[in-house]
């Protein structure tokens, strides 16, 4: 058996069992995790050696050398109302966390900061509102009675979010050698001259590095802490923590226009990937994505003259490298790193372009909440592999690793044997499937939303990969794709101006109304909505799921309700009789032995005509739909919460969409469909595998043959096309 | 025993059954049906005798002599996509039943009739369209491909709506003497002057009949039937079949401006009482209002001085004449009578004003579809019975009655005793009761949305009494208040001008968003938040249902989130924390003994701070909660379906929020609530009533005593303040 392709977590006072594992994982490469030192052991060990590194915190001498070069925040008070006409006092560190956020009140506050009366929607002049001495009060002078008013504060971030974090769940209070990091910002041009010196000091004085893990570069995603010191607020694509006086000036002298806070409050959405991204709000992503970009290839050019490798960790003070945006290949990175939630975030990671690798963190942690006696670590190695396996099988990881403390992990030597058998099954894909990714359908799948390419993977998420009730209905449809044989492609609406690319063969639109996602008012685009009906009519296929092309607008609330043939009753037309609410047998619901489970997806949705056919009814709704419209075809789902079932679901949607049902078992798939199966032309093999902890069997259907197949609990088997018994 | 207070519906055949149950029951009046005969016997039973009327149908003598006569609908053809841009054929009559609508192409086309891309929204230019030969095909000549069109078509009213329905339902082609009754518009003059003409003949030729039932009078509801003959539309406020040439050329020389089609289409959802009305809409509502009420006026003249009663059905042709609105009391109408579909229908009859007294048609009907072996005549009676007695102990019909066949009824004799007792029931109330009303709270309740007094008691409505899932939630609060002791108001926002009026102690807002109970739009309006903010804050009292104040802006979806002390994710915020989500004891709650049901209510709802009172939270969304503000106070319901239990729960909400907790108990209450107890002062009685279908027992709690009643299944008590048992 090969090794490689496996990166360790390593830690001192245990080298005899570190070199035993590193064996019978086939590490070659190990790092120190995040408070952890490398042992003197590491660099005997044969093996790549990884060491965290940040270039905008975790020196607090430099930071306090320049106490006023902070990253900063925009941030809105409390919406506070006026509940008579005397002056109205806001206290803008109301809700937040003094030790993160300290108001700066040192900038040009009638240029940096504002005011709004949030009633009318109408920013306040200057003059109408006043910083008290305290630096925190702010007062409305003449507020109007029954008004709700608002502060839009300029704010320096002095705590580090992620360390921060860390510090309080850790209880590194009890630890007099912790300081409190605090960030400072790479536009300062001092600052960017010691991070990069110090950055080439740190490489001479760690030679036994071999590579540099960057956590990250510099602008932190927006996380903010209540006065409470636990999370207010948190958007892991959040901008507000990149803003600066001199970004908003250079942004204004290339744009040509000023930014202001607003721009960033949003009403106190702050731009959150579920709204429509404004054009202004592009423009800054862009800028700062230039920005970033070209300062992140300045430390890997300095990390590679001294003969290291440069990786960057998918997450922390990320912002504005956005690896799906088109100067991300410029920074000339040789890997990613990221946490493995889900088949979705997988792919987020191996699907990044412009990099030599791409590595998985895999879970669990080794940390204490789960290597305890009452934990369950091995079921959850095991979840975390299954759910990623489908991923790793359809574009594969190149590398694989775990984190926390190696020394908890060999006290559960039942775990060891699982993680060891993981590493070499994951290597066997690899080897296996002689570098060639698996045969997919014969076009694409897009998801089309406002954002497009630069959320590939990444849509209806709001904190990495935490469960909220309100998205895993829309990120299922992505997690199936990230494991069914199809190339997936993100668009935006801007994409189509051109019309639908021609290797697209089935667009998705998934999403609760009026979000970003959805599409909310771009929906009222009559080009867009021509572009699509012309396509689909021509041959195309369109599905949607939750509130597709939702925008009420025109008598209609879905606008492509007569792509879909269906619409949702949101009161206007209960006078409508709905007379349609028979399920018929159809091939997408072929394998639905049980109710349908659209999880929180649409209620109140009905047939427009008896053309649409019904192929789940449930409360009064249709559940799954399917329509002909002209020569393409759409279907409709109310939601599409991950599950085996649902995933087959939605593969069969997409090949009956693209009027390829009959293809379907020509061109692999399992009966069972708790089971899925890669097939590899170029080998000749094919790789069929249990998603589940249960044994099960399942007949291969394959290029005209049929095999079957007995698997054990999260088993697979690699076939070979000739001489596997049929 | 008293007598009276009772109509009952006779029929030939049965004269000595008939004189029994007059007697039995005490009727003082009989009727026909629609579709039978009066006997002879009628003038001998010393009973007022009623005869239903249709002055604008049932003459199809005159209809005929007038063919381009009828009453007209506006209407929609079907949404039809241009898939190319061939000239593209939209047949106006898809959809549309044939016997029932005919296009009325006599008309200046370009006037009345308009073509729309629904995909802009955009009026096309008369030269962009054509009606074909066959007088039902437009040609939209010049299509873009990949938009929606539509016709808007004004089209005769070929058959009354009414008279359709009970002639496709009793299958009446059966019988060749019954024709398909052809409406004709009181509009055109010679139509008018032929009504009062008949009805004069008609009087005279019936002196047998003492009161004429006018069912009703000009313009029918708008009902409209599909290819199928089944409904297709039903609005039962809809003006959309009161339009004319003649009407909109006189709206037009009134009111300075003319409406078009689309006035009355608006996209297709025909102004239905959940659209938010236009100004526009408005003034045809008041224009047709003054119109019909001045007609109906006249021929109620006519009627009088032929020394009869004038009455009128509730329903039908019933449009224009607003019994809500300014000029129905000009009509000099005798009496309204009405179907009684619960106590919420109940009380649109019996608060109607300026009528002499008011009349409730029970349930069931003497129908077959309930007096057969497999029916429940006296379950029914008794549930009609159970849910109108609370709004009649609240504000009494004069009079009720029922329909139907009697010699269907007399086949069930225990039915005739359960109705027997209930008339005697009946008259009780208005006995003991000294004519007076029940004592109520000291101040009122007052539901506001955009409709106000016009749809007194007929919110949330779709066809009349009629279950729709998207509405019972809503329509449990006014079934609640139809029997609570409160003196209940329709507010329309306008009504707020001038800020909340003075008795008005606590304001209810209930609907999903974006209808004109909520109030959608109009809660943009700063004016208005600004009146209720200060209203409460100065010790008013605010209840919202559902969606209120909902109109996503300025960062809030309820825009009194700071009223409420309640928000809803709308999939804006879901970056910020909730952490809100613990249910504490409350004045509200205390006789919740089981899990709140909400019906259909909004779900991710979430408290805005700790300030908030959470007393019922449940799938991660607060769904009541009790908030301070000023010195006022605000309750949130996610929805309210109508229970006895939640009945308790409004009546304790209404009383916290109007800051009047500590009176509940003195002011009259059952401690059981399915058992409610009115007072008359007065009379130093109380009536306590058992609303369910099992025996009861319960404490009565009033002024300052308490009583212990025991109440059989659906049973009763008058006691007497003095010298009832403790």
């Amino acid at each position: 058996m090969a090794k490689g392709r496996v990166t360790l977590p390593i830690e001192t006072g245990m080298d005899e069992e570190i070199k035993e594992l590193m064996e019978r994982l086939g590490a070659d490469a190990v790092r120190n995790s995040d408070g952890t030192e490398l042992p003197e052991v590491a660099s005997e060990l044969f093996a790549k050696v990884y060491s965290t590194y940040f270039p905008a915190r975790g020196d607090n001498l430099w930071a306090k050398s320049r106490p006023n070069d902070r990253t900063h925040f925009y941030l809105m008070s409390d919406r506070v109302t006026a509940l008579s006409e005397e002056p109205l006092e806001i206290d803008i560190m109301s809700g937040y966390f003094d030790q993160q956020v300290k108001p700066d009140t040192t900038v040009d506050l009638e240029r940096m900061w504002q005011a709004h009366d949030r009633t009318t929607g109408a920013l306040l002049p200057f003059d109408a509102w006043k910083l008290g001495e305290d630096q925190r009060t702010v007062t409305i002078l003449n507020p109007q009675i029954g008004h709700v008013y608002t502060v839009n504060f300029f704010a320096q971030q002095i705590w580090d979010s992620t360390q921060m974090y860390n510090y309080i769940t850790n209880d590194w209070h009890l630890d007099p050698k912790r300081e409190k990091e605090m960030p400072f910002d790479v536009r300062v041009p001092e600052s960017w001259e010691h991070m990069k010196q110090q950055l080439q000091v740190w490489c001479e004085a760690h030679p036994e590095v071999d590579v540099v893990r960057f956590t990250t570069f510099f602008y932190h995603f927006t996380l903010v802490f209540n006065q409470l010191g636990k999370e207010k607020f948190v958007d892991w694509f959040g901008y507000s923590a990149s803003v600066s006086v001199a970004a908003l000036d250079e942004f204004e002298a290339e744009y040509g226009y000023r930014l202001f806070a607003e721009d960033f409050i949003d009403e106190g959405y702050y731009n959150n990937p579920f709204r429509l991204p404004t054009k202004r709000y592009l423009d800054w992503l862009d800028f700062q994505h230039r920005f970033v970009t070209s300062r992140a290839a300045e430390l890997v050019r300095i990390t590679h003259e001294a003969g290291k490798e440069a990786i960057m960790f998918l997450g922390d003070n990320w912002i504005g490298m956005e690896p799906y945006g088109p100067h991300f290949p410029e920074v000339q990175l040789d890997a990613v790193v990221g946490s493995v939630g889900s088949a979705a975030t997988c792919r987020m990671i191996s699907d990044i372009p412009g990099v030599r690798y791409t590595e998985g963190r895999f879970l669990p942690y080794f940390f204490p909440d789960v290597f305890n006696p009452e934990g369950d670590p091995i079921g959850e190695a095991n979840r975390s592999w299954l759910d990623a396996r489908r991923a790793i099988v359809r574009s594969p990881l190149d590398r694989m690793g775990y984190g926390g403390y190696l020394s908890l992990a060999v006290k559960f030597p039942e775990f060891v044997n699982r993680v060891e058998a993981i590493c070499a099954e994951f290597r066997e894909i690899h080897e296996n499937s002689g570098g060639i990714r698996p045969a997919n359908a014969p076009f694409k799948v897009a998801i089309l939303n406002a954002w497009g390419r630069k959320r590939s993977w990444q849509t209806h998420m709001v904190a990495h990969a935490l469960w909220y009730k309100q998205i895993y209905t829309y990120l299922g449809v992505l997690e199936a794709l990230a494991g069914l044989p199809f190339e997936v492609e993100f668009l935006s609406f801007d994409d189509l101006t051109e019309g639908v690319p021609n290797e697209v063969g089935v667009i998705l639109n998934c999403g609760s109304a009026n979000t970003a996602f959805s599409g909310g008012e771009r929906w009222a685009d009559p080009k867009l909505q021509q572009t699509i009906r012309k396509w689909v009519a021509e041959g195309g296929a369109f599905i949607g799921v939750g509130e597709p092309s939702a925008h009420a607008a025109n008598g209609a609330f879905l606008q492509l309700s007569d792509v879909l043939g269906v619409e949702r009753e949101i009161h206007w037309s209960l006078n409508t009789d709905k007379y349609f609410n028979e399920a018929v047998e159809h091939f997408i619901t072929r394998d639905l032995d049980e109710d349908f489970d659209p999880g929180e997806g649409a209620g109140d949705v009905f047939a427009t005509s008896s053309d649409t056919q019904i192929l789940a009814f449930k409360d009064g709704s249709v559940q799954i739909a399917a329509h002909d419209y002209g020569l393409g075809r759409a279907v409709y789902f109310a939601g599409l919460p991950y599950s085996s079932l649902n995933s087959r679901l939605l593969h069969r949607a997409i090949y009956w969409a693209a009027r390829r049902e009959q293809r379907f078992e020509l061109d692999w798939v399992c009966e069972n469909p708790a089971c899925e199966v890669a097939y590899y032309p170029s080998e000749r093999k094919f790789l069929v595998y249990n998603n589940t902890e249960e044994t099960q069997a399942t007949k291969v259907f394959g290029g005209g043959k049929e095999y079957h197949v007995h698997l054990a609990a999260a088993g697979y088997h690699w076939g070979d096309v000739e001489n596997e018994a049929i």
